[in-house]
Formats: structure tokens, C-alpha cells, sequence
């Protein structure tokens, strides 16, 4: 979308006041090499380059080393820089806009969100002769931890979202009770206050669960990003560039992290969401409209015309 | 045990009134190639040799191909055929006889064992801007069943044991609500009676999870092996071959399954146990002393001449 609205301007001689720069962000997603938005982190002074340089994958391999083989490490030096404003768009990943049939979101915000690495350590044994109540079952604990925090965000705020998306079990045999449980949680909300009694939360029904089996347990920070406002003006611009179109629209604060919230530091910025099909994202049928797609890239326009041209 | 056994006969000229063979069963644990005990169970007619080289592990890679490849498919036909008696000697793998101090265990009996596989199956979206209310995700649901079963033997038996040892999660990443978990469970008890009502529970507990979760569910049922009672003539034997050695004996069941389970339904059959420090098992610390191995082997020799000088 962005190379096209470029294409366009060029394409009928639009000259702006200020240069348009379109960007493509390295490492947005983030599971391999957690955390997500590093490209971007970087660049806006969230995280040093070494560091991101230094991360390594579950196979070992650093996210540097990988970035050269790939030819994706550029010379062009990745740091903080004055910026006017920045504009992204993308997908909704949520059902707000398609259950309600509006053509496009305006974002005013990013939730926070915070990625830990659990660990339980329990007993390795065998699955016939270890009495119950003798056993430090790692997957029992682990499991119980996993209902429990389900079950946070209807105890906590209803607009928390909890996620346990990762787990392994060691040694995962049929007949051995497990010892260790490695699994991820991601939680998000838009107010910080609420993210950390979700982070407290989270961790004492981890620790529960742990105490009542018996098992040694470790929390490591994945990272994660603080809730972000988007920039009135920005989302003023959008708004306007709807109007223009005709386009019903819809103010909404993104659940999904975005590269937008690390430019969010360095400039006014905010994002445009088109709808997606069942509001469904991260799987296989994901789908968003080329008609939704269009719209979208025509309101990025006309508010990025209205950026680039304010003195 | 059983090649000392036979070589120290052999080096006194020891001759018996019925000949003595030492057998290696083939793939007694089962994990890669389920159901477990497959050498011996074909042995004993429990399973078709077609079946067993059929079995596929996670890889599709087949039983039969493999026994080929590494040179272990043998000429000699695997089937039924008259035995006098059978002695397995194994480690307990469990605390029975350390815990009371005990040099050998004769073993009445083996517990049943059940084994199924367990797939959930909800829908992938993205963990972050799909609301809590909207989720239907597939390790939630694992997670509920796997508590409860934990609970069943509670509640059912004392004497009955469940563990998951095996789960694993689709698509696995740590923004992605997973839409797909498959876990194993394994029950073992040693009444007919009280195995069904534990396999009843257990699907009751999964189908009640991904019902609360909105998760399709199947239930695979991956083998197992019905109790059996060892030979009071065989067991006789065994303890008649502790009094000579002046060892210390218990009488016990196995709640691990065994070979002795398929030659339990070929001729009389019965176990001899050593301990376990600490009463572990599958666990790399897992340890039989010396001293307690040579017990063993003492009693399994003496039994063994008993057995084998019957008329």
C-alpha cells in the first residue's frame, strides 16, 4: 500500500513539502526472535542494536548472523532520526470492523503487552509404579497454571486478553511423568496499571500451581511494549481522508502490537485498520478484501498528504 | 541376568530336565512405536505380525522397515508355541521395596494399562484483538482435562494412576491462540472393573473441557494390556528361592507394564523385582545397586532351576 500511494504521486506529478520515506520493518512478528517489533525498537532507541543483534533463536542462531545471511543486514545506520509523522496500515485482526460492517478503523492507541516464559520443574518418573501422591508432574502444574490464567481477565478487566500459544514438555513420553514444562504467555490491555496487576496476577497462578505439585518454577521476561495514544492530529488526518472518501470509520484501539508503536516515540503517528474477514488473523484464512484493501490504501493517502504538506 | 544365569550353569555342568532359552524382547517400552510390549505380544498371539510391522512412529517411518534396516528382522517364526514357564527379573521402578527396606519383590501380578491419544481441536487467530468471549482455544481445553484427569484417581481408586506425558501444541507460537493439541494418557490399575470406569472418566473429563472451550474433540485409543495374575507355582518358586538365599521378600503387582504380561497367557509366568533407589525409574538418576542385582540374579537362578527340573 505504501509503495503504491508513492507510485501514485508520482504518477501524477504530486509533489509534498516534506519527503515520504516507506519503510519496511525487519523482525515485526517476533517468535523466533523474541521480542516482536525489533526493527522498529531499534530504530526508535527502545532497544540497542547490539542487543538486537545478540538474540538468538531456539536453535542457537543469532538474529545478526541471520539477518547477513540472508543479505537483510543494510549499511544504512538504524537509529533514532527527526521525523514529521508517521503513518501505518494494516489489517484489523479483530472483529470490531466486520461485525459491524464499517469500512475502516481509526486507531487511537496500541494496548501494552507482556510476553514471559514460564518453566515448571517437577520430578521425571515413571507412570505406572510412582503413586499420586508421591508425583511432581511438571504438565499438571503447568496445566493448572494455563486454566488459571484463562481465567484472569473475567476476574480482572474484560478487555484483558491472556494467551498461552507455546508449550513443551520434557521428556514427553507416554509413560513418563514429566519433569519440566517450558510455555509462553502474552497478555495485553491499553492501560498500564491493569497490565501490571495482570503480570501479578498471572504469576501467582503460576506460582499456585507450582506450590500445589510441587514444583520449582522460573519466570523469565520475553518483553513486551507499553500502551501507546496515538496523536490526535494523525487520527484527525485519517479521519478527514475518510470523510473524503465516504467512508464509514471507526475509532479503536489496536490489540495487536504494531511497528507503529515504537514510531509513536520519535513523531506523531497513529494507523489505519481495514477489516478482516471474520476478524480472524495469525491463520491460514485470513482474509482481508481487495475492496477493504483499496479503501485502505486510499485513506493512507490522503492522510499522508495532509501530513507531508503541513508547514 | 538370564545370559549369567545360563553361563554359570553352564560352567558347573548344571543340566536341567527341560531346556532354558533367553529371550530379548523387541520394542518392550513402546513410546516410538505404540502399543508397547509388541514383541512379546506377538509372541503370545496378542497382536498379528502384520500389525506390528504396520505400526508407524510420528516420522510415518514403519516397525517392520525399521527391524530391517538396523537387522533385527530374524528368520525365526514369531508365534505361539509351548513354554513350561516363564521368570522375567526387572527393577521395581517404584518405592515399594526401598521404602520398607526390602531385597526382593515377587510380583503376583501386572495392572492393567490403558493408553489413548487425545486431540482438541479449536480455532488459530491472533492472541491479541480476539476477545476472551470469542476464543476456542485448543490448549485451554487440554489444559482443563489434563487437571481433571489428575483428579480421577482421587476420586475413583487410590490405587489407580494417570499421567499425560505427551502433548503438543499447533501451531505453537506465542501470539497465536493454538487450534490444536494432541496429548496421550495413561491409566493403570489392576481391575478390569475399575480400568473401564477409569477410561469412562477420562473421555468424560476431556469431552466436558473442549465442551466448555467450544473444541471439536477426538479420542484415539493407542493399546494397552489387560491385568493378568501371575502363577502361584511360579511365584512359589520365587519365594521358596528368597528363603534360600535368606533375602527379605514382598509380594506386590506391577503397576509397570511387562513382557511377562503375553507370556502370562502362554504358560505359568511371575516376576522378580529388585530395587529401585529411591524408587525411580525412567529417569536418567535412576539406579539398581550392584548388591541388588546380583540378589536378583541369585533368586532367578534358583527359581529357575526349580522351574525348569518340574516334571
Amino acid at each position: 500500500a505504501a509503495l503504491e500511494t508513492v507510485r501514485s504521486m508520482n504518477d501524477r506529478g504530486i509533489e509534498t513539502r516534506r519527503p515520504i520515506e516507506v519503510v519496511n520493518w525487519t523482525n515485526e512478528e517476533g517468535p523466533r526472535f523474541p521480542p516482536s517489533m525489533l526493527g522498529s525498537g531499534v530504530f526508535a532507541g527502545a532497544f540497542e542494536r547490539d542487543f538486537a543483534y545478540a538474540i538468538r533463536d531456539a536453535e542457537g542462531l543469532r538474529f545478526g548472523d541471520e539477518l547477513e545471511r540472508i543479505g537483510y543486514r543494510g549499511d544504512i545506520p538504524c537509529r533514532p532520526r527527526p521525523l514529521a509523522g508517521y503513518l501505518e496500515l494494516h489489517v484489523e485482526q479483530g472483529p470490531a470492523l466486520i461485525s459491524e460492517g464499517i469500512q475502516i478503523g481509526i486507531v487511537e492507541g496500541i494496548r501494552g503487552i507482556t510476553w514471559l516464559r514460564i518453566t515448571m520443574k517437577g520430578v521425571r518418573d515413571h507412570a505406572g509404579p510412582t503413586p499420586m501422591h508421591m508425583r511432581k508432574d511438571a504438565l499438571v502444574g503447568a496445566a493448572r497454571a494455563i486454566s488459571a490464567i484463562r481465567d484472569i481477565p473475567g476476574k480482572l478487566d474484560p478487555d484483558l486478553v491472556t494467551t498461552v500459544g507455546e508449550l513443551s514438555v520434557s521428556p514427553g513420553a507416554i509413560n513418563v511423568i514429566p519433569d519440566r514444562v517450558t510455555f509462553s504467555v502474552d497478555f495485553r490491555h491499553r492501560g498500564e496499571a491493569v497490565l501490571a496487576r495482570a503480570h501479578d496476577a498471572v504469576i501467582e497462578a503460576a506460582e499456585a500451581a507450582a506450590s500445589a505439585e510441587g514444583l520449582e518454577i522460573e519466570v523469565d521476561p520475553l518483553g513486551g511494549s507499553t500502551p501507546v495514544a496515538f496523536d490526535p492530529g494523525v487520527t484527525g488526518a485519517i479521519e478527514r481522508a475518510c470523510s473524503e472518501g465516504g467512508y464509514s470509520s471507526l475509532r479503536l484501539w489496536s490489540a495487536a502490537g504494531h511497528d507503529a508503536r515504537y514510531a509513536a516515540d520519535l513523531c506523531p503517528s497513529a494507523m489505519i485498520f481495514a477489516p478482516s474477514v471474520n476478524g480472524k488473523s495469525h491463520a491460514e484464512d485470513e482474509l482481508t478484501t481487495w475492496e477493504d484493501a483499496a479503501r485502505g490504501c486510499e485513506v493512507l493517502a490522503g492522510a499522508l498528504l495532509t501530513l507531508a504538506n503541513r508547514s
